[in-house]
């Protein structure tokens, strides 16, 4: 399994502030769409998830803004699962652009996994098959 | 009961776009940030009335923009009850500077009432006191 | 040339707002990202537009809601030109699930084009190329 | 001069996602909001920094979500300097009921000063009366 997801940032023209730069904030909001990307790509879509009972909140986030990116620019993201224990997920992400692969920014996440009673739960247990492939994603390449 | 409520807009800087202009979009956010203060200001917050198992949808929006706003401005907007029919409601807006009062847009939502289920309820029935309240505001002064 | 382009939407999770129902105003917002897909397609992307010193401000945005989307639907966005009068360009939008052609909703935008001074300008003469392209788009099919 | 800032934050219905939660990404937004706020108490707001030729943009930014944040709740902001060298800035976020006091998020801000061409400035020697409100903020109290 490829331990790293690319996503393509459809960047949006109201994403941008002043000078044409994307707000800060929207980093945040590509991390969510570069997991949820992630997701749907190893087979369990953020919905599936959802269906299942299962809800994945953001217990931190983080970035560092290292160049600014334009509207009109190609950028991509490449998530990588950090660390997962079990009952909790660490993703790391890098924004780039897509021909230079140019580091534009640098973050993390992390998370756990609850009920829709908004309880911690068990991944393992609740779901095998997704606790699973985050363990594979998670595991270091040889 | 006073007709028109006045909803004094804080400006958030991410909502400009290029040349520190706000996004014609946040206008739409606006409208409604303006008819949850009005609810508020009548007595009936929306949370209140989803706690009730009324939820409100836009059916449509329209807005035209006539001048623009910039970051930094204080701008206030105006919303009236155009119509209720006791299952539809039509809201106005007038988007103005707040001390020239120079009109920078005007616009219309309309909505119905549902329910948890989203089936359409008459709200007259399910909550008297909240329909009185429309009624009033919808009443052409003398 | 293709009267209607379509313009595929990347619904992002926190577009939705209670009981994962995307938020009416993110509709505005997808159609600004369905003209700029159709600017591009067309071969003049709005960040070229732009560096020629070009701005297509909103003047009017309408949306009628239809039915509701949900996170995790495939929607698609067909756009077309109503109207161009060589100093006022009209769009249209349909907004529709990708594989049943279901409309969710539909909506209009009106622009015109200024200059880096904020004054209106003629397409025409300050760009014939892209003028034209807006005039092919616009007529009628045989 | 108080050394901590309260914002109180109007929350917006289409800040809430599934569930009626706020979205964590807005709570990137609400940092800027409140120090916006807290540039507009200590007298220099935003536009007038900004027409003075100086930005300010960030350069990483985090948050710990303690306890989520529903609609209708008050919360409110406290901001604070948390560090000032002249040439970067560091800010930190409490963000908690307003009656409680309970705490539902935590998070900070860096940034530093550029001018209108992008490359860092020394706030001190471009704009010295804002240098010392920023000094006088980030001293320890006694």
């Amino acid at each position: 399994m490829n331990k790293e997801i690319i996503y393509k940032v459809p960047i949006r023209y109201y994403e941008t502030d002043g000078m044409a730069i994307v707000h800060h904030s929207n980093y945040i909001r590509w991390f969510e769409d570069a997991r949820c990307a992630m997701m749907e790509e190893v087979g369990w879509p953020y919905w599936k998830v959802e269906e299942m009972g299962i809800m994945i909140p953001v217990l931190s986030a983080s970035c560092q803004y290292l160049k600014r990116v334009k509207y009109g620019e190609q950028i991509e993201i490449a998530v990588r699962v950090k660390a997962y224990t079990g009952v909790k997920l660490m993703l790391s992400y890098e924004v780039r652009e897509q021909q230079t692969k140019e580091i534009r920014a640098e973050g993390e996440t992390s998370h756990t996994f609850i009920g829709m009673d908004y309880k911690l739960l068990s991944l393992k247990r609740k779901c095998p098959q997704f606790h699973e492939v985050l363990k594979a994603l998670a595991a270091k390449e040889d």
